[in-house]
């Protein structure tokens, strides 16, 4: 085939890296002493921009040192529409010589293959793949809900918590067990199996994996991380991007690349990020800076309920993560104990919303602003994955019960407003948990053997109380026996002496010095419902769901239209 | 609504349970004192065959001591058609009275309450429903592929030991990963969330959740487990059973009840139960019984291949369980070691098939065979569930991907005889298996954190080793680091000394006197294609995939014709 796009670099400047700039991870994306970013085997959107950055790295010690650590600078690269693939995996110290192109843009569907070549003779070689996309929009209104951490053996406790049974029949069901396409992505990231919520999230807004802690970029090697590959997001392609989360500023892009003028609706914690103030970009007043560009602001839930559903909303109701729905609707004792007031006061959040409040409120807006051109909104449970970490798995059980709350309260509006036909909505995870071993409360009694293992006590009534939760929710949380869905019911195990000589005893699963626990391995559920709902199942990588919502919303377009953001 | 059928029964015989006889498991199924088998919440295929039996108890001790513990003979019991439902649960030791009646059926759709009426003015009432059923057959052909144990994370772990990823991006799938449609069972039992492998068969078999360890049956109160009230199979539904197994004789129906003559192939380990002597049944020679019946038999590999596709099918390879994939494969010298041989050999069993040596001649017979009616097979990886009881996760993996290995090649080869659209594939997990944290080699440093857990050796070729396992297999079985996919992450924990004053730390989660995992609470996944594949979609019960099936096969029919099994 013909070169659709050729071109011949002459390398401008070389910088030095320092060994800590490049751990392990990072050479996942850089296998070779040539390094292409974007790396081998990326996909992308027609028309979706990506910066791209190549290197030459020499390295100047270990068994790899080539060249007296000097980089060629002399380095050419072409990209032809082609096919090719490579792997190997060599960590090094390196001198680098690399040169940069902002803001490039592959229109025509296929398959590139990138060649590098450099130090007379060696070449590098990546292969890109432009997906065939249509450009019919299917679904008027998007509603993407995450449930961060959110796996399959935790979605079954929290139903046991929640849900009664009669000789092992569920009496209701979770909204999530509703929903009539289920689906399984497949969560590793570039450099490693096991994902961080950053290129999780990074994969699943732009289509492309990335490194450890990426969001947005691919990491390069030089030590300042604003000067990495960008690759854009879907909330840069969308025309109209709304968002609501509870995970404070998380996934907000930074917006000085492309022309996007930030979302409609934003609601969460994270009041710190905008009190004027150490905390804050630029010492900035964020609430004010939001004012002028005509938000409303609201800092608590009586405030949320009265906001005009015609102008941009801003709600900040707390300092950094909202409190969880179990200290919100069960400890409020617990509450008191901080001092995260979203205004200047120096005292605790009292009056706040739940993620069911921040997300209907959202629908209101974002229906009266999006008018014709319909919504997306983003809306996330990201305290699941934070109390998992925490090893609270209680706290991390009652955050996903809120969000299937949430889920069955947005379809019933939705059904109300007669929009429900039009409006895609997708439920699903960005990486797994596993359930650790941690709990006092007879845990060990709980899992037993399966005779002794017992019913559920999180359903039964318990006298005088009552949280006011809804059938949806557990009616006791201090049961006997807590619920040990997600362990692995593994014995105390002392090894052959032949493995060891005195044998020893399995306690943890980390290293003793970490302080927390990690995500798991395994592929996380999609669940979804509304136009184009079919192609969200089987099996399938989590960038796929980038490109499943872009042919969704029609996103493909062939010509440059990059600065019609608004348009 | 008329009664359908009305029952009044004086009570006949009384028999004392003794109160080994009365586990807390069994009392699931008997809230209070009038008990009814099939209990409360149980659905009926139309023309199903069960036996019902009504339970009187007299507790003689205990807060519940009642009647001086002389139940009451005379009770009556009412089957209405109408709504109703209850719950409890209070274990016992009783007197009582009973009365069962064989081999009822109901052939009339809808809702029936049953009313135990007792001790003048006490009533205990069972909701059952009938299902509406089609009784069109819409798969000429199912095969049902069943993982034992096998849960999204053990799929994502094998996934990850046996393909190559480039840059996060998977270079080859799983047969289970090209599956257009995707469902989630959730596995919980009469009488407990945590259900065995007999009563999660029972539901995906019968239709009916069951009481832990029961199989076909409704455990009563007496001790005699082979008078239990039956319910009956797909296996005994279907008017041709077809099955293949490597898990021995599990699953096997007692046949006595109805008149079905067996399946026409069968194919597994287990010689001990076929050999004359003190493990078979009667001490009957039960090679000799099926030659009798006309079955070719097999006792190894070679004789397999070269079996008559014509007649029925005995192939029984060694004694006990099958030895698993990673001995047949990688450590062969592991077979010597037993002395396993199917035949009165005092040797070990060398020259034995796998899963898809079995699976695949058993599609060439039951093809044959089944003519126009078309065959039934189910295909198991019992080893998958048995190596994660014994916390041996290479074992569990490999059969894990012999299975899958083995679901490929059978969709190639009905591709090549041109049946593959008219053959409904499902591939179920029973119930879910937890991974443990008790592997010496590093597993510590295999968590580790994001960065520091690196990328798969598995996949890494190592000089001089070839498995000859194809390319679905791992390359390396010994790598430097495990993986540890399945590990809760979680930290060392000495707890707060508030909780316990010394703190402790947590080492296994089952109790100590225990010597093997058990299987965990998950909703474990459903993979089909082909005809009805759409039906198996979405979140739903294990009992579920029995009708699902049914539905598909058309096995409706609303006239008595129990005794029609060959027509």
């Amino acid at each position: 085939m013909l070169p659709r796009l050729r071109s011949v670099l002459a390398c401008l400047a070389a910088s030095i890296c320092v060994a800590s700039g490049q751990t392990f991870t990072r050479l996942g994306t850089c296998p070779d002493l040539g390094c292409v970013l974007p790396p081998d085997q990326q996909d992308f959107h027609p028309g979706q921009q990506f910066d791209i950055r190549f290197e030459i790295h020499a390295p100047i010690n270990g068994s790899e040192a080539f060249n007296n650590g000097v980089p060629d600078e002399k380095f050419t690269a072409t990209i032809y529409e082609d096919l090719f693939a490579q792997d190997a995996n060599t960590p090094s110290v390196v001198n680098v010589a690399s040169k940069i192109y902002r803001r490039i843009a592959l229109y025509e569907p296929g398959t590139y293959t990138v060649t590098l070549s450099y130090y007379s003779g060696k070449k590098t070689t990546a292969q890109w793949t432009v997906r065939p996309l249509a450009n019919k929009k299917k679904a008027k209104n998007v509603i993407f809900f995450i449930g961060d951490g959110m796996t399959i053996a935790i979605i079954t406790a929290a139903r046991l918590l929640a849900h009664k049974t009669v000789n092992g029949r569920y009496q209701s069901l979770m909204a999530l067990d509703k929903f009539p396409v289920l689906g399984h992505q497949m969560t590793h990231s570039v450099d490693n199996f096991m994902t961080d919520s950053a290129n999780s999230a990074n994969a699943l807004y732009t289509g492309h994996k990335s490194s450890l802690y990426a969001m947005g970029v691919y990491a390069d090697s030089s030590p300042d991380d604003f000067d990495d590959s960008k690759v854009e997001t879907i909330v840069e392609l969308l025309t109209r991007i709304l968002a609501v989360t509870t995970a404070a500023l998380n996934g907000i892009s930074n917006y000085s690349w492309t022309k996007i003028d930030g979302p409609d609706v934003y609601f969460g914690g994270g009041a710190d990020f905008f009190l004027p103030g150490a905390t804050s970009y630029l010492g900035k007043d964020y609430y004010e800076e939001f004012e002028k560009k005509g938000y409303s602001i609201s800092l608590n839930k009586t405030a949320l309920a009265t906001a005009s559903d015609r102008s941009k909303a801003l709600g900040v109701f707390c300092k950094y993560d909202m409190p969880v729905w179990l200290d919100r609707n069960i400890f409020p004792e617990n509450l008191g104990k901080r001092n995260n007031d979203p205004s200047r006061a120096k005292t605790f959040a009292k009056d706040l919303p739940g993620l069911k409040e921040m997300t209907l409120k959202a629908i209101d807006v974002l229906h009266n602003r999006g008018g014709k051109k319909g919504f997306f909104l983003m809306s996330e449970a990201a305290s699941i994955d934070k109390q998992m970490h925490a090893l609270d798995y209680d706290r991390a059980l009652g955050d996903l019960l809120e969000l299937d709350d949430t889920i069955q309260a947005t379809i019933e509006k939705l059904k109300k407003m007669g929009i429900l036909q039009d409006t895609l909505i997708v439920v699903f995870a960005d990486h797994g948990h596993g359930f650790g071993s941690d709990d006092p409360r007879q845990k060990r009694n709980a899992i037993g053997v399966y005779e002794k293992a017992g019913l559920s006590q999180y359903v039964t009534p318990q006298p005088g109380v009552s949280y006011n939760t809804g059938p949806n929710f557990p009616l006791n949380w201090d049961p006997r026996y807590v619920l040990a869905a997600g362990v692995g019911g593994s014995t105390d195990y002392y090894f052959n002496p032949t493995d060891k000589p005195h044998g020893f005893v399995v306690n943890g699963t980390l290293p003793t010095d970490q302080y927390a626990g990690v995500h798991s391995l395994t592929d996380v559920p999609v669940y979804a419902m509304g136009p184009c709902q079919e192609v969200f199942r089987g099996t399938y990588d989590n960038i796929d769901l980038f490109y499943k919502l872009a042919n969704c919303l029609g996103l493909a377009h062939g010509t440059n239209r990059t600065d019609g953001y608004r348009s």
